[in-house]
């Protein structure tokens, strides 16, 4: 249960719904997920944060499924339950296996381990890696 | 200044030796960076994690630069200095171009964004994304 | 369920009953919730924690409704979801609208994301924000 | 040191004096602190950022300082160097005194003490809490 | 539900079933818990994370117990429920009381709260913490 | 450079000096410590961390030294410069020595790397492990 009610397509506002419709279109799916439904509450904050969404996964110098593999990364090493879950879902959808997602999660683990031995250690960074 | 000292090749151990040679060989490199001179202080400890990263960071089912770009991300994530500065040196020998590490902090941004969206109002797992 | 017990009133010794009745006193409420029954395993701990939460959260330089807003501001960076809820209903209760709690988390996402981008990139702080 | 060169007015491209002009503009500044400079590097990802800035900081539903407040909690919960002092000063720009910043961290510290306390115990919410 | 599929002992290839086999005999249990079944699915990845369990958590210079509350500490403050549920059955088999538990979560409390304190105020190292 | 100036014994109000009397004669130490003298911007938030800090690092159900290790691996976790340089000072004059630090830093890194293979794989917590 979301701490703010979710707004279905039937009883979005015209503005709602056109970014609902760009969603759909461009992800090529014909159902609008919880996450746009919460933000949806407040409907300038729902275009903002889906214009960052498009711009910034679309692709570029990275490929999109490379991104949405980072997204998963992050997502995990934060602990956010339902980023994990959609965008494992968005990952697979552009082609990542099984395989891959185990690999995956294999750096986000020692990652963060590692992490922690250099902060807890607090090591100094080599001249070398300085640019 | 670490934590605890700094073990430079000439005073290692041939335990400790071993595994320094073996970082250098494996990575074509000619000197080793703090945090492994740190792990030396226990020498179990080195091998290990050295271990670990070698065998992680091969390649396999995802390419060495993906991997790299994703110790990156989380390094970002978790605010760890030390192997933000190293992993981002590792990525741009492998390949990462300006543009490309740009656009790899973009997504790390937009998902801890979104990460603190999903998490800050509580949105429940749409059941289309469980597996 | 929780690690440990929950305490109910009905069952704990007066020396947790008396905090559990100065809770309900200061905050004008008939129950006692989950986490003060968890923490009442120990109950200086109990005493502890309600001390610091009286004292810091009452009325000073900032105001009561302030203070909670970023109590859920830190509660939802941290994937906190017991504090995410109890804090969100605290401040509905001093006045927080939905409006208000949209535009915490616009804010809460933004900050996320822009500590990783000046933490990503290493930027280096500018002498003329040094106090 | 940056990880990437950051990008002074003078070297800039119009389409990057552009944005650099309207945030001094906005702010009433006569210089361009290096967050920007640095995210000059990627010209869109600069008007990207800027752009969710000026937006989500905008006076709204709630005011500004208050906003700038809730940055530097998050930013000191995530342990953002350049973002604690850059928010902090922005915040005392718009009036936060230093009893009002030792009376926030007094609240970001306790935030973070009972979020793990909830956490640590699995203590579960509260049905009075559920909206 | 999991993001991939659990491996049954009974539908295990020889591999895995030989790390479930030194897991319940390290451990004297006569079964297998959800996390290994989920690291099963890369065989490799499943022994490599057991190998470090194993070799890290044995006894050494620190005593077990205390190795098995400090991954209750850690796991409390990134709050990982899995790992917090998981680690503290295997602390209280090790000797940990209710009354010790509490203690523990005092003190990581205590320690999340004073370290947003620190990194709030951006307070400098003192020479005298120098090693 | 703190976000505050420091205040300094010499310069300390008899509510402030009173403080770090108790501070000096609880450790047995003959100066203040950065940290005190930041907080001491807020007289009442000075006080009421120490005597959180006196009474929960005091000895109980856990030993002192366990204690402060405790606090190291939090303050790793959480990437704390100021907290790790300062209670890994207070872990050795409890008598920690180097190979126990490593042996702590193991155990941070590897539950800090289980956090995340749990947290992003989504594994469900066994039933056997609910109390």
């Amino acid at each position: 249960m979301a701490l703010v009610k979710l707004i279905e397509y039937a009883d979005a506002s015209p503005e709602v719904r056109s970014v609902y419709d760009d969603i759909m279109k461009t992800r090529a799916v014909d159902w609008i997920n919880n996450f746009w439904k919460a933000l949806a509450n407040d409907p300038r904050e729902l275009a903002r944060i889906w214009q960052n969404v498009k711009q910034v996964m679309a692709p570029g110098a990275l490929d999109p499924l490379v991104k949405e593999m980072v997204y998963v990364a992050v997502s995990a090493t934060n602990g956010c339950e339902y980023c994990t879950f959609s965008h494992t879902a968005a990952a697979r959808n552009k082609g990542m296996t099984d395989a891959m997602l185990m690999e995956l999660m294999a750096v986000v683990g020692l990652a963060n381990e590692t992490n922690r031995l250099a902060n807890g250690l607090r090591v100094d960074v080599d001249k070398q890696f300085k640019p």
